[in-house]
């Protein structure tokens, strides 16, 4: 019998939840405030569910201080839904503002309309993505599974200038991104934090910045309210929920309003089939889900509120309105993780270059990356109840990963047995 | 303090879970099979979240009686998601299957097999739907938004015979099916059980048997587990798993494999595009869900914990192999509320017609629909610990849900309400 107390669990998620909410958690999931009926049994449009929808979009505001002029969605898509729905929302928003220009121009002939546009769309519809790792890499082949990869300029592959592998972020002067001057791409994607290659973004690109800045859509799964973000310079921030913030079940998106209606129109069905564009289901409609409060359908109350509690948890353990605590927090336990590999090169090399090093999945091999002496490397840990370690099964090797969840305790766990081992 | 023993709770999804597997649900939050770490902390690719979905799938092949040509896919789309997913996959089967026939014919001319293809696109792709409530309302409607409405044959409009409200099933003779000779539609759509208008088909179509069938999708999200189905007969069953099995979060799809590859390819995004026609999210792709067994990317493991272990419990309350016990205890709970219903009719009103009463959403109308007395009709049955009673907000009135986790208990507590108000 292991018990919670006897392990420090650093899966790349699912991730570790902190134990206080999951002990909250197994009693409403039988009685939510004394109702008589648990948590994933009440209707989602029941006040009490409209509750925790508020409070949770509340704390999650309050720690990433967004503006107003952002609204805040759930959806079941997952991290991965997400790398669709941001394609098929974006390219729509693009189109309808195309059309409406182009209608302008020549007035109601809807043939010449088409016409013009079509050869608009052909010439100039461009989703710019950065691919630093494994997921820019997959959303950026979804995007052009549902587009067709003439549309997708690859601004960025970071595995060319590295051997043909991920560790990098090449300079920006590198970067090929769509020229600002016909208007740019539709959007440019990034993944803030690469999961399985713990690449992290540093900053966020000079070069998405400035008064014609295009709309900006990053991946925040696995580094969300970590650190710092100036949401205003994003047109959409997402995340699925299950690695810094709850449970696996719903994905978070944080979007800038002027890409909903009645700001924005978004191209019909028709107009998109008729340019070979691609409609996406309504689950993952942004306008629908958002004027819905995410109750289109039947949304997972239970996870809402997990993520909630989680939430609720760091605005109560930093006293303050916004994430500093937790990111000075990230980065020390990072901060030790890493200082403990770095002491003995002989013994440990961390994966991606020093510039770009996650402080959530920190990806390091133990004697050059020696099949045996890992899994023995493994098998030490575990004794410890130091578990989740294993790397992605796509690169091998060992990964850390240092959610909000993990404790300082945790990583000084961690520290102490990288110490013992490369001294042994 | 309310508590679960005091409670029958009738809402109409999210629904009641027994309190046995949310016990036992309370504990596994915290530490799964004495890990030291939870089930919604578990990595989906672990050997635990693998045995889950074998022990959940098993369970579901026994009640059902699956056979082997059957898979079995859980995904994150809500049952509003299969609304799309189905006509995503179905129509890309079609279109494959004209395209191969075509290309025999003309061989490698690729412009020509186009030309033709889009002619047969034109006029003969059919999505039949059987309009018999709310959701499949719902359900041809999302069609149309993603193929075109040209190619939505509502072959059935339960409205028009009945004032403009859903309630009846008019007979089979009067469908309009798209007819069998030019290969038929793509597939027949129908909703089993329409949870908001408590209509259920009595029994499988007629007309959707035969040597020439139709590939049929049923939603059965309200009435899974429920009664016997002939799964055979289906080329999809699906349902949201928060009415009759489990938790929000999940959606589980029957497919009959000759739909995915190897026996069967779907048409290329490329080709989808060039014939206006939709493609979908890779999450909701059921090639790539079955090839992955589920897990192409995070799967709420818990959630499918959760529907196992509601599954479980059925087979061995019944210690039977199939889903009879169910079926007649299901039978035995609807018999009484419609009885007690029935026999005061100066007081109740059941709105659907008695051929197509459902067994699993009855709803029925106090004193006419007086809006006062129902209100008090519903405060009293508050105070007597009978909840989530009341109707669907777009029709109002009183729904009881009797799903699987609604006891005879229960519903012998329901009638003995309905008695005392109506002779009070």
């Amino acid at each position: 019998m292991v018990n919670r107390s006897d392990v420090h669990y650093f899966g790349a998620g699912p991730a570790p939840l902190p134990t206080a909410v999951l002990e909250k958690a197994s009693q409403v999931l039988l009685n939510y405030k004394d109702k008589g009926i648990g948590l994933c049994e009440i209707s989602h449009r029941s006040p009490e569910a409209n509750e925790i929808l508020a409070d949770t979009k509340q704390a999650l505001s309050t720690l990433l201080d967004i503006p107003d002029d952002y609204d805040i969605l759930f959806l079941q898509s997952g991290g991965s839904g997400e790398f669709s729905a941001t394609v098929y929302n974006l390219v729509s928003v693009w189109v309808e503002k195309k059309r409406a220009e182009i209608a302008n121009e020549v007035g109601d002939n809807k043939d010449e309309v088409l016409k013009r546009l079509r050869k608009v769309v052909d010439e100039e519809l461009k989703l710019d993505y950065l691919v630093t790792g494994s997921w820019s890499k997959k959303a950026s082949e979804e995007a052009a599974r549902l587009v067709g990869s003439k549309h997708v300029n690859v601004a960025l592959d970071a595995r060319k200038a590295n051997d043909g592998k991920f560790g990098k972020i090449p300079p920006e002067s590198e970067w090929n991104l769509t020229p600002r001057k016909n208007g740019g791409p539709a959007f440019v994607y990034f993944c803030d934090n690469e999961t399985v290659d713990g690449v992290e973004f540093p900053a966020f690109p000079k070069s998405l910045e400035g008064e014609d800045a295009p709309l900006v859509c990053a991946d925040m799964s696995s580094n969300f309210i970590s650190r710092k973000v100036d949401v205003r310079k994003y047109a959409i921030i997402f995340g699925g929920a299950q690695k810094n913030i709850g449970n696996t079940g719903i994905a978070i998106v944080i979007i800038r309003k002027s890409l909903l209606p009645p700001q924005s129109q978004h191209a019909s069905p028709e107009l998109l089939r008729e340019l070979n564009l691609p409609v996406g289901p309504i689950v993952l409609d942004y306008p629908t889900i958002a004027k819905n409060n995410s109750l289109y359908n039947t949304l997972p109350i239970f996870d809402v509120w997990v993520a909630g509690q989680v939430m609720a948890g760091l605005v109560n353990t930093y006293g303050i309105k916004r994430i500093g605590g937790q990111e000075e927090i990230s980065n020390e336990k990072a901060r030790l993780i890493y200082g403990a590999l770095d002491k003995y090169p002989d013994v440990y090399r961390v994966v991606p270059d020093k510039s770009v090093r996650s402080r959530m999945n920190i990806c390091f091999r133990v004697h050059g990356g020696d099949a045996d002496k890992e899994k023995a490397f493994l098998a030490g840990a575990e004794k410890k109840g130091l578990l989740g370690l294993k790397g992605h099964r796509s690169v091998g090797g060992i990964r850390a990963s240092n959610y909000n969840a993990v404790s300082l305790e945790g990583a000084k766990r961690l520290v102490a047995y990288l110490e013992e081992y490369a001294t042994a």
